[in-house]
């Protein structure tokens, strides 16, 4: 490939689109014509105001957010909103609904119960190590909100369509299939996604607020853990990560202006998922892991007969220039992260790889 | 300047190494051999390790730290810390000693109330619009810590040397003259510093914490906020903000390697600050707002006769290529904030504008 680049099936950190790259590269000394590198650049200055406000217009132009929604740049990753979404959303007498689907979903639930408030675990898949998303649950109707994970990043498995609430706001880490396709946000309270898999650099967490969610927000809880320091300041409040919102910003760029938009996104995903799920389900070599109404079409998760082959196959992909495909160390296995910066035909040339490996070793 | 560059003078972000952007821009397409950019590598990679062990142990090095002392990369910049640090070593009953000398020790004060917590302002400089660095403190021999803010970024003021808190831990926000200068961190129990002045990009904040600090940390405290997740996890339990400690790791490198250590940069810093004071102190027109005794050798706070010979001095200075020298908006007049990689050529092309406006215009 071009410089010498690798197909990244990296689950995160993961591929950039190279256009994005290449732009950061030949603009990295001088930004704008500021004499200055876009890390030197103020965060107050008229250059980073416009990269700012244009990575929160595309969001709300891609994702068709209404008014009543704010787009909010913070830092800490998911892993931070986990505590900041019960400190902000969940008073005293409240309880909130989690729908368990794996490792992450897992972690959130742990920090309700850290901050010692009360969450019910209404739907889990651990009975199946993962390896579906639930159906037909029973939400409690006074649940302060819903919490999912609308993508499992370790057992590759994503949820088709989103449950109905009736009402109660639901709360989604969408940090791994964020921008990848289409979906109704009116339903959603909060949105949050780690910028790493789908719309950017690792540093920064895009959350997606709705207005009535922060009316709730208490006024005793740490400035920097309230979702109104964000909303009421452009997430200007302090320093924020600049160089990671100038890369989410170029990304979405991309999206819109050389992918098409999202409606060409998610066509293209649905292809790549084609392309190697029918790889996987023709062989009777290769064995996906997830329930194949659950199957993600960011994550796909594989085994084959023994760990010595999948050992084998991760090595001399590896040597071929595919990079990213050992499984989540919690799990093993082989998974390929075909987030959006992953182009067809790096999924192309993996299904090639698969099939000649299969051939050879089948 | 090569590749049109200006003078900059930020107060943070502020200017980095050119030696760095350059060595960022020609890798930014493979990094270290790895076919993919430095934005694109696992943070549990081999590559990314490598990065962040060598960030952390030029650290140790150029601060001569013992091995009581953990380095940490933490996102949320030094706000983050000021909530974090009562949260992590206040328990029921204990007090904390805060000096106010401005905005960021003010800011850190609010976050201790917040959280309900008893905070003591043991001494102030607001009496004279934070000009100066308070002298003979008395603390409470109770205290569990004694908070300072090292430089002051918005009213240019410095501690020209740290107090003597009698065994307490002293806690400081180096944020603005983090590795400007040498100085014994064995009275620290903690120190944190927002990378975006002296050390790298916006985006991470660094934290040396000793080990007597962690054995407070109480358990029942959010995973994302409490210093042990990031001691026992080497700053690795959730994805790091990975391209700004490469960043700081590529500016720690310049500064042992290109400028040839700690004791150089402070010389060169001690030099800079004499350019610039002496041309102040020997103009007439020029007015330093800080007290000679406080001044601080990263941010030079100044003002002239009146407001619109400040905004022509600006406006001059940005026309021949010199930028960020606007005072902080909640104080109006001049600041050019000269930290480390605002080199002494820069320094003097400054002192010589200065005295040619001075000239012009006294």
């Amino acid at each position: 490939m071009k410089n010498n680049r690798i197909y990244n099936f990296n689950p995160g950190p993961a591929a950039l689109p190279l256009p994005v790259l290449e732009e950061i590269r030949d603009s990295f000394l001088n930004f704008a014509g500021s004499g200055m590198s876009v890390t030197e650049i103020s965060h107050r200055s008229k250059w980073f105001e416009d990269v700012l406000n244009d990575a929160i217009v595309r969001t709300r132009r891609i994702l068709k957010l209404d008014e009543r929604f704010h787009v909010l740049f913070i830092q800490g990753g998911a892993s931070l909103q986990f505590c900041m979404i019960p400190m902000n959303f969940l008073g005293q007498g409240q309880s909130a609904d989690y729908v368990n689907t794996g490792t992450w979903s897992t972690k959130a639930i742990k920090e309700v119960k850290i901050q010692g408030k009360s969450v019910k675990t209404v739907a889990s898949s651990e009975d199946k190590e993962f390896s579906y998303i639930p159906k037909n649950i029973a939400f409690n109707s006074d649940a302060a909100y819903v919490h999912i994970t609308s993508n499992n990043t370790v057992r590759g498995t994503q949820w088709a369509s989103f449950p109905d609430t009736k009402g109660i706001p639901l709360i989604a880490d969408m940090s791994s299939d964020m921008m990848s396709r289409r979906f109704d946000a009116s339903p959603f309270g909060l949105i949050y996604a780690g910028a790493q898999k789908n719309i950017g650099p690792a540093g920064v967490c895009m959350v997606i607020v709705r207005d009535d969610m922060l009316k709730q927000v208490p006024d005793n809880i740490p400035t920097m853990l309230k979702y109104t320091t964000f909303s009421e300041k452009n997430s200007l409040y302090n320093t924020p990560p600049c160089f990671a919102i100038y890369t989410v910003q170029l990304v979405l760029k991309w999206l819109e202006e050389t992918v098409g938009g999202l409606d060409k996104m998610e066509e293209i995903n649905r292809k790549k998922g084609e392309l190697i799920y029918a790889c996987i389900d023709g062989s009777g070599f290769y064995r996906g892991t997830a329930a194949p109404d659950s199957r993600s079409l960011m994550n796909v998760t594989f085994r084959m007969s023994d760990e010595d082959l999948e050992k084998k196959f991760i090595k001399e992909a590896t040597e071929n220039g595919f990079g990213g495909l050992k499984g989540h160390r919690s799990v093993g296995g082989c998974r390929a992260s075909i987030y959006n910066a992953s182009g067809i035909e790096a999924v192309k040339a993996l299904v090639d790889f698969m099939k000649t490996f299969e051939k050879k070793n089948g």
